[in-house]
């Protein structure tokens, strides 16, 4: 089968590779509908680590069920399911109160090739929901956002409290930026400002939900959203973008008492912790449990209330996988679709 | 009147000074039932800033009102009243939304003399609390803790989620430690861990409601919090310490989707943002919204349900201030009372 594989600092290929088999009791193995190139693919892509061999790169998947092993009972051959980055067993502790991501056994997807036409997921009843029904092709790259970016966004909203009556800024104009203020929406704030410096991002935004839009950063962005708010800051702030700077302007941003929800992978962030006593706000976020929301997430698809696929604003055949990173690397595509 | 003050590091002097008056409106003058020296208060008694000239020192407080500006309503001359360490409005929009201590107006009560015969409280509506009859002299202690270390400890609680069923670990046997101890039993906290490696703190601890005595630090209580955990953590930590090592070691005993309430105000810490991240804890703390438990705090004193009182193990006469600091500085007193 065909599989996009990582070989250095932005050198994407497609291989031929074999397929990938059952290899424990609750494994399944999926024909892959779609797939995608998530902004933190781009990490590894541009050569945060050096690459010795080949590696496997994406996790995010959907498609329909091939094979289960034994033990597998939730799912069946012939089900259409969408899953998560971090494969989980929905039964521990951990799970159970709501943080799949920190499964006691969880296994990271990034390790399998999930950018691939078939792929191995462990613990497949923890980890894969079934759609009600085989979704119509349109559907394909919303169930596929849902296996991440919407989640994650999600969660960063969950993560901050948002709700009826509440005014939030989203920190990032990425594809998981862009879900945040989907998913504030959903959640029901009164308020959302989204940040974004770029035309075609600020468009999405508000198509999404964004009420107001911000284009400056940094100390300038909070004066601004200061402004929008009667000088308190807001309610919730969404940060998804991961950088110092963005950190500080998600704290900044927020009044007294308020929740930061961040979702942005950290890279070299250190938070003052004198700064942050002073702030009052609610720190959470992390890799977000997207198997928690998955259930409600794809009802709101397979029902057509949201349309979190207008996310990808690529579409190209599989073998040109290195074309969808190099778009989304160089900021010409927000989220690039790989077609079989 | 009799004031302590700090005249330089570890030099702390009672001086005659003039009685305060009322300077606005909305201010009440009261006559303290007695004072005490704060944790927080040796950062300076150390010498962590150049003093240049005499300063005022201490901001916990209660005792009768004296007298009131013209357009305080809410409390009148002969009421005993207890405050905070921020003098609050009570009314904008941060006071309601619960941080008093974040309040637009908000005024620091270091700036006051509170270890001193008279006290002039600014936004007095809004900051004090009045009991519902004079206390007998036996319940003042446990009144003037309420004031700063025992509403500290309470929103330590609070802001990690205590409740009924949880597992708690208090980091810090300082005295707001040991009322984060008795407010965690208070909220319904089904296990304690008190982290504290001093015998007649341990058992102050026990006596106010721990289960749990772990004397090891750092990675090491860590590890041993993880042993009485089922290797989880702990769901919530609460801080009342505030160095590096002290915020690093609630953030790892901490399970995931647990919550991290910190109260010990941050000296030179930084969180590194990866960590945290992966960690999938919630944080939250700051300056203690005490006004916002004070009506709670003072009915269950007043009802002799608590005895926060207790964690006073050293009572002097007011002139002997500078015992009072000398035996907190040595660790010979866990907190210090001074009696006019």
């Amino acid at each position: 089968m065909r599989a996009v594989r990582l070989y250095g600092t932005r050198d994407v290929r497609v291989d031929d590779v074999p397929m990938p088999t059952i290899r424990e009791d609750g494994d399944a193995i999926i024909q892959l509908a779609a797939a995608c190139v998530c902004g933190s693919d781009l990490w590894a892509y541009r050569g945060v680590d050096p690459i010795a061999e080949p590696i496997s790169v994406g996790h995010e998947y959907c498609g329909i069920v091939q094979d289960v092993g034994p033990s597998v009972t939730k799912i069946k051959p012939g089900d259409f399911v969408v899953g998560s980055f971090f494969a989980s067993d929905n039964t521990c502790v951990i799970c159970r109160s709501g943080y799949q991501s920190g499964c006691l056994d969880r296994r990271g997807m990034g390790a399998e090739n999930c950018q691939a036409e078939y792929l191995r997921v462990p613990l497949a009843d923890g980890t894969l929901v079934a759609t009600p029904r085989i979704p119509e092709p349109d559907l394909v790259p919303h169930l596929l956002a849902a296996s991440d970016v919407l989640g994650t966004g999600w969660f960063a909203a969950k993560a901050a409290e948002v709700g009826p009556g509440k005014t939030v800024a989203v920190i990032g104009d990425g594809a998981v930026g862009l879900m945040a203020v989907l998913a504030a929406k959903e959640l029901g704030a009164e308020r959302i400002i989204a940040m974004s410096r770029h035309e075609p991002r600020q468009k999405l935004a508000l198509e999404f939900g964004a009420t107001d839009i911000v284009a400056e950063r940094g100390d300038e962005g909070v004066a601004r959203i200061k402004e929008l708010t009667d000088g308190l800051g807001v309610h919730s702030a969404l940060e998804a973008v991961g950088t110092q700077e963005s950190m500080m302007q998600a704290i900044r941003a927020t009044r007294r008492g308020g929740h930061v929800g961040f979702v942005g992978v950290l890279h070299g962030v250190n938070l003052p912790g004198g700064e942050l006593f002073m702030s009052h706000v609610h720190l959470h976020g992390g890799p977000a449990p997207v198997r928690a929301y998955l259930p409600d997430l794809i009802a709101r698809i397979m029902d057509r209330r949201i349309e979190p696929g207008r996310v990808f604003d690529l579409e190209l055949p599989f073998d040109q996988a290195a074309e969808a990173y190099r778009a989304m690397d160089e900021r010409r595509a927000i989220k690039s679709l790989l077609r079989f």
